[in-house]
């Protein structure tokens, strides 16, 4: 009775783009609405996969004519014992509350979890990454993505101009948001938490004195990297060693998502040299 | 005579967003009117600020309402002086031919260059970025951009799916498409210039035997890297030494743009010890 089959055949189906539900979920590409109502989108298999896990699920909207032969079924079937309830769209209420051009079928809802630096797991060599005022979420996703696949222990995203919750950062970090350890801070909380914890912060600016590769990055380190169009602002700098990316090609010749995986991968370089 | 002032007050207006030349400014944004047509549209200031150096310019349409306070007036002069017509538009048509949320008030229209493998300056120590299918501008336009702050001495796109003088690598690349030496070839042709020239092909993949920074770059190298949803095809895999970026996330868990930037600095930390 809970095989594929049996999720795809039952609840209810939603065949109008008009339908207040549909309404729903498109209102909830706005920050305010998700901050109203403590939701947030998690559209596309991959992103849902490693939500159904990690993330508390309210809902899950199919529409099997979009699907592209992955496993859609069995993840609808996970997503449901994990107490989702799940709903059907036929395609075009599916296309008005899919953030993509080409939909792939699958878009969950889940509950906006909390993010406190005191939820970062301890560990034994800390690794992680800072943000600071990221504009794009594009950017910040790719951040997270990058954070993931170099194995830091943690990501602080400060001061955050966009919401990490909204639908570009989510498909962007192709739902890393939720496999790494996340936590969302102003400057001076987290500046106190390193400190507390004697982690290095390193800044990663156009400026810094030593080149990346000619640094220390194998201890505890914290790489911080700033905003697209400002940088890292002074009370990051001050606090920081600074390095910087050799670059040929003038100071504004690299983007800050691009930047940030430099930096991670010649300190997972480095950590990896070191043990 | 020449300066900034008089430049601003030389020139037709226009005012209409119906204007014949808004449309086909607009129409610039399609592949096929730029196949047609030979030219490409480059917005925005720090763009044309390195095109005007290295494009055939034939004309620059502005906006002084909507600048951003650098020096536009100047950039203008400069523009005029390599042969550029001049031609102001009101705030109304300037949002519609603008391809921005926020346009900086600075359009130019230059010539398609010619990008043969030919073209490609001689270099004693050959560094070359190789891309591969890359589908979406943003991407393609950030991986000129990094290999032009790695340093390469050039970058071969090969079999490109998104063509490289759309108005989204324009941008993406910040006018790196104008500064990096360029070829655009199918892989046939690329690999016999890169093997006539004994020139190293490392291709970057989640299955590579051996870790980047295990890997020697420091020679002759070309880095390869595939599309984002496929990879690299077999005739690049079997024509080269194969490496992987050591991840903790899983083989997807890098954006093409982040992983083509981790690698060319991997190669240029190598190449700078080596010297």
């Amino acid at each position: 009775m809970n095989g594929p089959g049996s999720v795809m055949r039952a609840g209810p189906v939603i065949t109008s783009r008009t339908n207040k539900k549909v309404a729903e979920l498109v209102r909830l590409r706005l920050p305010r609405q998700r901050a109203r109502t403590g939701n947030f989108l998690i559209e596309g298999y991959r992103e849902l996969d490693r939500a159904v896990a990690a993330v508390e699920l309210s809902a899950v909207y199919y529409c099997p004519t979009l699907w592209t032969g992955r496993n859609e079924a069995a993840l609808l079937a996970r997503a449901r014992e994990c107490g989702a309830r799940l709903v059907r769209l036929a395609e075009d209420p599916f296309h008005r509350v899919s953030h993509r051009d080409r939909p792939d079928g699958l878009l969950g809802v889940g509950r906006i979890f909390p993010t406190p630096l005191t939820g970062l797991p301890p560990a034994a060599e800390p690794f992680l990454l800072v943000v600071e005022g990221i504009e794009k979420p594009g950017n910040l996703g790719a951040m997270l993505r990058t954070a993931a696949a170099a194995g830091v222990t943690g990501v602080i995203v400060c001061d955050p101009v966009t919401d990490p919750f909204g639908p570009g950062v989510v498909r962007a970090s192709l739902g890393h948001l939720f496999t790494v350890p996340l936590a969302i801070a102003d400057a001076e909380s987290a500046l106190a938490w390193l400190r507390r914890r004697r982690i290095g912060v390193v800044a990663g600016t156009p400026a810094g004195e030593s080149a990346s590769w000619d640094a220390d990055l194998s201890g505890p380190t914290a790489l911080v990297i700033g905003s697209e169009q400002r940088g890292l602002t002074r009370r990051w700098l001050d606090a920081a060693r600074q390095v910087r990316i050799p670059m040929a090609g003038g100071p504004d010749s690299l983007n800050a998502a691009v930047a940030a995986g430099v930096l991670l991968f010649e300190a997972a370089r480095q950590r990896t040299r070191a043990r």
